[in-house]
């Protein structure tokens, strides 16, 4: 199957396009950042953020998006910022009746790296050897993106398979529920 | 001008449209709320929301859009939700170049009754009030989106026209911007 990750952020929102399935080697798609300028009014950032996903949903037309849940910081300005950067991409998945499926940091840096504490530079080099990449990809929101899409692959099945059954009940279209996934 | 005011949540988003100048009696247009349903997936129900404020600004053609301003509260998974909607009509103003402003709920509250730490029930008597209604507009949440567009329309001119600039400036449109608001 082929995921989009979405690492959400208002100035930068990592994105990466892995395809594969698991017990497979995976292969890196395609990986970049939608960028937004902190000078201009907030809800024009949200409008670029919206047409930057769009473009790559458009472009890759991923069978499942995977988002990393957003949690509480020391910066509630921030956490606004993100939550609403992470709604925008389940907002445009549930436009192109995408599955959409959460996954936290831990789970993200515990499927890549075998430890939920991981930090980024190692996520960056495992995601880089998953991938068979010269280096990690750059900036550390972009990996985090690839590291969320091969996450999503790897937890596999189960997980997808609900997710996609909710996407079949909530919008009534089937022609996009890849049918490798339930096989 | 028209104001079209937006109370931000994932299960009741209020609307209200109010129209008037400073100084001049106001006239509420319309008021309602997009609800979407709790056991919808996560996604979907920002979909909802899109489609629904969407609607809205198709509709009534606001000159301006007034969404409360998020804060903390005692349940993050009710911010994350609130935070989203308010971003989803951020964006939605951003795409029909329509200024978007911002007002926190004790501004609402000093604006419509005096006092800032006015309740919910005081609010809704004095928003009867001023807009010559019968009873206040239900539920609580259609009320508050008719506060804010209130207090967008008396907090005037300065603010409106600094928006106004910056959606001009950041859009490159400007067809949409009222030239009665800048006399």
């Amino acid at each position: 199957m082929r995921v989009l990750g979405v690492d959400p952020g208002l100035t930068r929102c990592g994105i990466g396009v892995v395809s594969g399935t698991v017990g497979r080697p995976l292969e890196l798609v395609a990986v970049g950042v939608v960028r937004t300028p902190a000078g201009q009014d907030h809800a024009h950032r949200l409008l670029a953020i919206e047409t930057g996903i769009e473009e790559w949903v458009t472009a890759y037309r991923p069978e499942a998006i995977a988002v990393e849940r957003v949690f509480a910081q020391h910066n509630l300005q921030s956490v606004t910022g993100t939550s609403q950067a992470a709604g925008i991409a389940m907002l445009v998945a549930a436009r192109h009746a995408i599955p959409v499926v959460l996954h936290t940091p831990s789970e993200v840096k515990a499927a890549i790296t075998g430890s939920g504490r991981a930090d980024k530079a190692q996520v960056g080099a495992m995601v880089a050897r998953i991938l068979k990449l010269a280096e990690p990809p750059k900036p550390a929101d972009a990996a985090d993106a690839v590291a969320l899409a091969i996450c999503h692959i790897w937890r596999g099945a189960a997980t997808n398979r609900y997710a996609e059954a909710v996407a079949k009940a909530t919008t009534g279209r089937t022609n996009r529920i890849p049918s490798r996934g339930r096989a």
